[in-house]
């Protein structure tokens, strides 16, 4: 049986990231989204193992001396984090492993993973991406503003990706994906076991 | 209107190139063959322009010097080329083009367009390629024996390549390679100025 692959996907709030990989998950069962661990309070309607796996303050910071967490961040006095074991088990078993993620994780993941798949997605135009920001219309000025800012700052770290996803029209956006997940498999550097067998 | 994809495509004899990549031909007709340029003498039933662009040595060498070809070899005393004009041209107007080509002339390629697409069609084993290539049935031993020896060459450059199609299943292949091609045009390299764009 053959690895799975990791992949690592991020983009700025408002683009549309989990719209293109929900419909991509449901036909693919055999990627699964990695669950990541926190310390922070589940909300209403939150169950531990599905949004999150919540934890104590303790418990990640133990897990973080033991080397259990393949990235991990800290925003507002809370930590998140990627559990190693369950990405990497996984992988080991053939399932694809997909980590949404910040860009200052996926660049921690590129340097213990660099044979994963890192793909960002952008929206047509910053106008477009305001455009949703703001159409929530549930957030003050103050709050679009920095959303705005902090979207700006991500969509600067697109080049350090693998691939770009271009959300413009939706359906040409999941074919993308799609054939970006696919072509990750025939990288060379993935077969190079296979080459090996084939050429010896 | 975005640039096109230069493709460049390569395998051992046998290994059904053409079986994989005439079919995503006639579904893409924004992709199309380069035709190369040769010295030797047509066979009976080609045609100047369609397999081949028939010259003499004398044009060929000008076209060396004026640094009209993209690369180019010369086997059993005939010269193959790559013609750049083509190519370019095609590029420029939004085609993709792809070149059939052995692996000198493709890593030649890989000097002058560092941005093409890489693609290596590889046998699923060693065996089923022999198979093929004796199956074919008109070749004396001696011939085959040469022509094994020529694919063990060169399945030995496969990882020279971005991607590796394994010509397993050819249902499976050529989705690989469909996926490959659109890949291709998502990676971040080929981005750049989109990212520049909505980035600034």
């Amino acid at each position: 049986m053959s690895k799975g692959q990791l992949i690592v996907y991020s983009g700025p709030s408002g683009v549309g990231k989990g719209t293109l990989m929900y419909p991509y998950l449901q036909e693919h069962p055999e990627a699964v989204l990695s669950i990541s661990m926190t310390t922070r309070q589940p909300r209403p309607g939150e169950t531990d193992g599905v949004e999150y796996y919540f934890v104590s303050h303790e418990e990640f910071e133990k897990q973080i001396i033991q080397d259990g967490l393949l990235e991990y961040a800290r925003y507002s006095g809370n930590y998140y984090g990627t559990p190693r074991k369950m990405v990497e088990e996984r992988i080991q078993q053939g399932q694809d492993v997909v980590l949404e993620i910040e860009v200052q994780g996926a660049m921690k993941i590129k340097q213990s993973y660099p044979d994963a798949v890192f793909i960002f997605v952008l929206p047509p135009s910053f106008s477009v991406l305001e455009a949703r920001l703001r159409g929530r219309g549930t957030e003050s000025e103050e709050v679009i503003a920095a959303r705005l800012a902090a979207a700006k700052r991500e969509l600067g770290t697109a080049a350090l990706y693998d691939y770009i996803i271009v959300n413009d029209d939706l359906e040409q956006a999941r074919k993308r994906l799609e054939a970006v997940i696919a072509a990750a498999k025939c990288q060379t550097k993935y077969m190079k076991d296979f080459i090996d067998e084939v050429t010896k």
